[in-house]
């Protein structure tokens, strides 16, 4: 029995709320294995990714496929084209996580954040699952309120960075080089994974409002 | 007198090379402001951004209404969708030399990087402005072959990235923490600025011989 084109359309966004989901799950499991320098976890979150990526181009895929034989039309056819660009920052959210394993990985057995500014760490990964779970929130519910709350939590995310570089400049740093880059490119992963939950929820709001706000998505690199 | 359907495809792809043109200039200004510490170049970067980032949303916009008033089919519907995933990695090219105009800024009268690392820079700068040239003629001549030089540029900057890692985990660094910091992020800056390249070459590989590279996309941050 084939499924109706209404039908897809829903089983698509469905799949990208739970691809985002999972990268949500990732993301705490890699922040967890950053905190306690734990292996098996970051090589789990590092062996997981590739069925990640593998499930965003399914998806895509079959977004593509949705658009070619069905021919969608004005906001169905926004949907499945905001579905595609929605896909990629997932799939970068993912990597993101797997960045962060990878630097654990890396680092092991020694801890690759210093204890005096784990508690940054411990911060910015509970930000990052909240961000998550509420994007994927917005994805299933078109929801407005969700999708601006996603702003705020993205606002705290960067003032939790802006402190970290903060400590990380003080000329009193005492972990050496090393441990500084690491650091730097750890709390950019974050804040980056945060940007990517921006980035959809400002779709979220553009689908139900119609507005996209111009301030936003310039700012971060 | 009204464009035709054709003539806009045309247009929409021709706007993107062009935008991709520009953020390859914005690339090499910034760099040059970062290996001078010249602060009207950087800040002729960071200006002319906000344009770059509008002429990016209208040719978005323009992408939309061409998709929603001609419901182009098949390939012609996958240039259109391609086209808005391109111009997210322009425009990304684009943030990206921003921030390194930003370094620069921040950090004049002084020099954001150490001479003795400033040739990697410099060599790093080279290979963005070689990507962006390649990116564009790919785009406007649907050409594989400079698609193929992408990928090999880009290898030549994720080896001059490598490099520039050691030489900044080396416990004889003598330049201290924020400088280290500073090289980091730049260095990341244009790793990044490939990897968009990388993004883009692939998608016009795709739409001219129908295979995308699965190995691709998934290791970078």
């Amino acid at each position: 029995m084939r499924t109706t084109y209404r039908e897809q359309l829903v089983a698509l966004t469905a799949k990208i709320a739970e691809l985002c989901g999972l990268v949500t799950v990732s993301m705490e499991t890699a922040t967890k294995a950053l905190l306690r320098a734990d292996l098996v976890l970051a090589e789990r979150v590092i062996r997981e990714h590739d069925q990640l990526v593998a499930a965003c181009l399914a998806a895509e895929d079959a977004a593509f496929v949705l658009l070619v034989r069905q021919a969608p039309v004005a906001g169905d056819l926004r949907t499945v084209v905001t579905s595609i660009q929605n896909l990629f920052d997932v799939e970068r959210m993912g990597v993101l996580a797997k960045h962060v394993a990878g630097v654990t990985q890396r680092r092991h057995p020694n801890h690759a954040v210093p204890a005096d500014v784990s508690g940054y760490f411990a911060q910015m990964g509970r930000v990052a699952v909240q961000l998550g779970k509420a994007t994927q929130q917005a994805l299933l519910m078109r929801d407005t309120k969700t999708a601006a709350a996603i702003d705020d939590q993205d606002d705290v995310m960067d003032d939790l960075h802006a402190h970290l570089f903060k400590v990380l400049m003080d000329r009193e740093w005492p972990h050496g080089v090393p441990a500084a880059i690491d650091v730097t490119m750890l709390g950019r992963f974050y804040e980056r994974f945060a940007d990517h939950a921006v980035e959809i929820g400002r779709r979220v709001n553009f689908q139900v409002l119609g507005v996209l706000d111009p301030d936003e998505g310039d700012t971060h690199g």
